[in-house]
């Protein structure tokens, strides 16, 4: 029998920064945080792990050292069940801890489709957070040469990419039309399908997998208009479910997808039980409509502001909707998306207007490296409130994505972007005469008034 | 004898941007813009011209080509009075121009201190923005192997590193006790200095220079202390004054300072005569005072609102004051800055409090090209806006930079950064759980709790 004050279950992103940053609001507390294993994987450095990196050992999250710094007592075991009435938790091995207040952040698992035929024939993939499972994949993967990536989201992508540079023949299979569909409208995920062919990717999109063909191990993947690929190692980039079982059978109030409820200060609906992560409910901000979108740097904002919360109500310090700004890199090529593309808000019936621009990522164009980027950029047509941009270019497209996520964020205007002040250095960003960013808005502007 | 509608003095950046938003914004109007010269040389690029470039020619702006694309008609020639009341101006081949609108944009030329003894021999170097000039000075130094570079602001260091880099002996002489004293807090600028020496740039500072020694060409520079450096060449980098005589003499107000005052949208005290860059008055973002802040970007962001108000107010179009946002690269490392520094506010008066963290810019740290990568943030105690940030990091420095341009110019609080949400990737930012910025914040907003 132990006792806390804040118990966080799940030891990623989230548990830590919750941990991390609750302890810094509140630290007269005592602070525990359960992981299942000792090592923890930087979530989003898992698909480096099979060609940049050399091995897991290079991926892991310096939790333990981060815990024992801020004073978060660092806990190896599993919970089995949760008291929320007693406040306590029960383990694994037998022990029980109770807890003043409560966070779940068990994450989320990937998802195995039920109607996939074959999924359980050996050199089957799917990717979950786990250094054990992941080394183990490593191994065996080394040992194939043909392998199908089958679902291309951003880690399909870039699972693709890392096989390829390792010597892989990599096809990378997508049952929507396009790839990166969430992320990109198609004139921008069409050129992210030219990066890949040329770094040897093969791409086959519009296509369904129907089954997992072989004996005992993968020899080829079936796709529903019959044709069967050969090939030696399948990966499941599916997406993932929350992991929210644990949360259900303890009467934390689940929603129909599987999502932890929570409210803006990232309460459940159960007294002093919190959620946030992979396992939470999120709602899309401009939408308003409830999402899975499942990032660390979104895990990691929910995690800073229930941390902040939990004695004591810091009524600014609210979560106003998943705006999913992420970024990705094929190489020296980067590109990100924040906010809604095109063709969500037309789905959402948002009337928008848009604006693209191509540029370069330095200036003059003639200095070495100087990479093209394109900005399209998203806005309401009668608000003229930008809800979505996309980058591709060089690098730095990632801050630039994160430009993109504080205009967002800030509900700007194309009105307040086009007087908005950009610093610009020839190696670092395009011209102050041409920025990508400003120049798409003009060209929004343009269309507001003309209309 | 000519007619037309808006008449622009000045082809850089600030004349390019007003005349092609202006023709953008009022396609029926005719534009003529007026340059001294054929070719004009990207501002920020022309130290690179010195090293990373092969020439001047690398570093030409295609103002001529985006001229004739939008429509904007480009003349070669020179301005030599105005007569504001006809609303006519003058040329120096005794041509005569008559303008509806006129846009001063007449840039900057830099500073020749009267008071330097020796200033007029050979091998004594300003920096103009001037191909021609510039063309003769890159093959005069060609020739000197020993480089004095006076003044340490963003172009002295610039030169110095690209000095440097095609084998000068460069030595940097700053009066001020800390190079880049108007851009970073010291213990940033330590920084940049310790990266500057080990790029082979000697560095000293609060050494101001009394005299250039020499026959008829450069031998030495002597300092205050009596000392004098042996060198071949001495480059001032010491800052850049309005070129405002021609709105000087031709009536339209210039201030204390040489500026054309303006208001917020770019109008000078003179009906129907706009300035805009370089040669336009500035004031602070967040003191309100006029500052002396030179930057193409600023100069483009109020080029951009001249041009969509010159005939008719848009009346949300305005410019809000100089946020002063600017980076560099020296090398792999990027360094940048937005707003005030804790000097600057302190000098102000204005009770701040301040948070600085080092991360790194990529995640794991151990892929391959992680940098160090440090963000101080620059806090208003009271009400917990952000009015400045610096950051050192890797090439996303730049556009990191921007991210803060665009907290302070939403004025966003410590509050409303910490729930903020960013994106992240292995290869392109630090991580979700440890992004410099929002940890400097958390800092910040500690301090403010325990006050």
């Amino acid at each position: 029998m132990k006792n806390t004050d804040v118990l966080v279950i799940g030891g990623s992103a989230a548990g830590m920064v919750v941990s991390l940053t609750g302890k810094s609001a509140y630290p007269d507390k005592k602070f525990t945080m359960i992981k299942k294993q000792k090592d923890v994987m930087v979530p989003c450095g898992i698909p480096y792990i099979f060609g940049t990196l050399e091995s897991s050992q290079q991926n892991i999250m310096p939790v333990d050292t981060m815990m024992e710094k801020s004073g978060v007592e660092s806990v190896i075991g599993e919970v089995v069940s949760i008291d929320t009435e007693g406040k306590s938790v029960k383990l694994a091995d037998g022990d029980t801890i109770n807890y003043k207040k409560l966070v779940m952040a068990t994450g989320s698992v990937p998802v195995m489709p039920g109607w996939l035929k074959g999924g359980d024939k050996a050199n089957v993939f799917t990717i979950p957070k786990d250094k054990i499972y992941l080394d183990e994949m490593k191994s065996r993967l080394d040992g194939c040469r043909r392998v199908a990536v089958i679902g291309a989201g951003f880690i399909g992508v870039e699972f693709s990419d890392e096989l390829a540079k390792t010597g892989h023949e990599v096809v990378l299979i997508e049952k929507l039309p396009h790839i990166l569909a969430l992320a990109f409208d198609v004139e921008l995920s069409d050129r992210i399908v030219q990066i890949l062919n040329e770094r040897g990717v093969n791409i086959r999109t519009g296509a369904g997998v129907t089954e997992i063909t072989g004996r005992d191990r993968v020899e080829g993947v079936k796709l529903d208009n019959g044709e069967i690929l050969d090939v030696d190692a399948v990966i499941l980039s599916m997406g993932y479910k929350p992991n929210s079982k644990l949360a259900g059978e303890s009467g934390i109030y689940v929603d129909e997808s599987g999502f932890i409820a929570v409210d803006e200060y990232m309460r459940t609906h159960v007294s002093d039980v919190f959620a946030v992560g992979d396992c939470a409910q999120k709602r899309d901000f401009v939408t308003r409509r409830r999402v899975p979108t499942m990032l660390a740097s979104t895990a990691c904002a929910e995690a800073r502001i229930a941390g902040m919360n939990l004695f004591q109500l810091e009524t600014v310090k609210t979560f106003s909707g998943t705006i999913a700004i992420y970024a990705t890199a094929v190489g020296k090529t980067g590109f990100g998306t924040a906010g809604l593309t095109e063709a969500a808000a037309r789905a959402e019936n948002i009337d928008v207007l848009t604006g693209m621009f191509e540029g370069v990522d330095r200036h003059p164009g003639t200095l070495p490296k100087t990479q093209k980027q394109v900005v399209k950029l998203i806005a309401a047509r009668n608000s003229g409130v930008i809800i979505g941009g996309e980058v591709i270019g060089g690098l730095s497209a990632g801050e630039l994505t994160n430009v993109i996520g504080m205009i967002i964020q800030n509900r700007m205007t194309v009105n307040s972007l086009l007087i908005s002040q950009i610093g610009t250095h020839p190696m670092l960003t395009s011209s102050p005469a041409a920025y990508p960013l400003i120049k798409a808005a003009e060209i929004i502007d343009r269309k507001m008034r003309t209309r």
